[in-house]
């Protein structure tokens, strides 16, 4: 990149710093804006622009939106008495691309570790003991990860919320859809088989 | 992606659609640059608005620059008789991440093409034979791709020039570093032992 103007030397570098790109995908990004001026820089950087002003956290469930409170905390048909507990953002967003629950979440915004220094007052956490604790919520569904801090922060949560008398579920382990006994680790394996149904 | 707001689920469309990015990834960076606005989102933003207002395509030789013409071709110290002729901006910025030629380029804007219908007018091969018809070129080296449209455009370009005198070369072909001849194509084995030379 020795003699790439400065300006877009510092566009790639900037590109190159965001996660899942490399210098390599950074410059043929550039290249491909540059080259495509109208069709995909300048509708982009509208996007951006946009975004950029609008992007808030929801101040309920800690959703990111376009407003105070997000589309899923003012539909009122997902006011069910249900709240799943997220970890991050993304995961709200798999949870919604499955399509399955219909109810409202709350993001905590990380997990409890001790590794990292990070307590129950740096999540949401003390949000959804209130948000409980102000009634309405019939059921706090936990769906963290299955790994240690995800696990912690799950029984921390259940403790948290004890007092409230509201129903506390997890996610189920077992076997994912695809998943061929072969390729999965010991740890699902065995969580699947303790957890067997009738068929 | 149900329930993201519409902007920012226009931007992570927007995003998608760029080279080597897909819907998740384009997920992972929306999410990234919403969390990291002020580190993130905005310098970016500032970086694509530079770029997009000034970049242009250099006058005498077609590399992207910010100025009517490019860095290297307003370099005297490049001005050494010698230029280089390459498939596209990439192949430039590659070149000179090799950091071995000194001399000025030519970017075609892509090969010739049959199938494509890209004659020698939709690339900037009238400008090339120009340049070279106006005198102090030394020696036109090409450097196109060893494919069949790398290599027509190739033999196209020398029977172009044939007529001014001047002295047309070509990259090597052979082993490339570090290459291991049992995972090379034949042809580039039968090229390089062809092309042996004394060690």
């Amino acid at each position: 990149m020795d003699r790439a103007p400065n300006d877009i030397e510092a566009l790639i570098a900037q590109m190159a710093r965001l996660p899942g790109l490399g210098p390599r995908s950074a410059r043929r990004l550039v290249l491909h804006l540059i080259q495509r001026r109208d069709q995909s820089m300048r509708p982009l950087l509208a996007a951006l622009d946009r975004v950029s002003q609008s992007a808030q956290t929801c101040s309920q469930c800690g959703n990111i939106s376009t407003a105070p409170v997000c589309a899923i905390c003012t539909d009122t048909r997902r006011a069910t008495g249900e709240i799943c507990v997220v970890e991050d953002v993304a995961d709200l967003w798999a949870m919604e691309r499955g399509g399955v629950f219909k109810g409202q979440y709350h993001v905590l915004g990380g997990t409890l570790s001790a590794l990292d220094a990070i307590g129950p007052e740096d999540l949401r956490i003390p949000q959804l003991v209130d948000r409980v604790g102000n009634g309405g919520v019939r059921e706090v569904i936990l769906a963290l990860a299955a790994t240690v801090d995800g696990q912690t922060t799950a029984h921390y949560i259940a403790d948290a919320l004890g007092h409230t008398g509201v129903k506390i579920t997890a996610l189920a382990q077992g076997v994912p859809m695809g998943g061929e006994l072969d390729y999965l680790d010991d740890g699902t394996i065995g969580a699947a088989l303790r957890a067997r149904k009738d068929f």
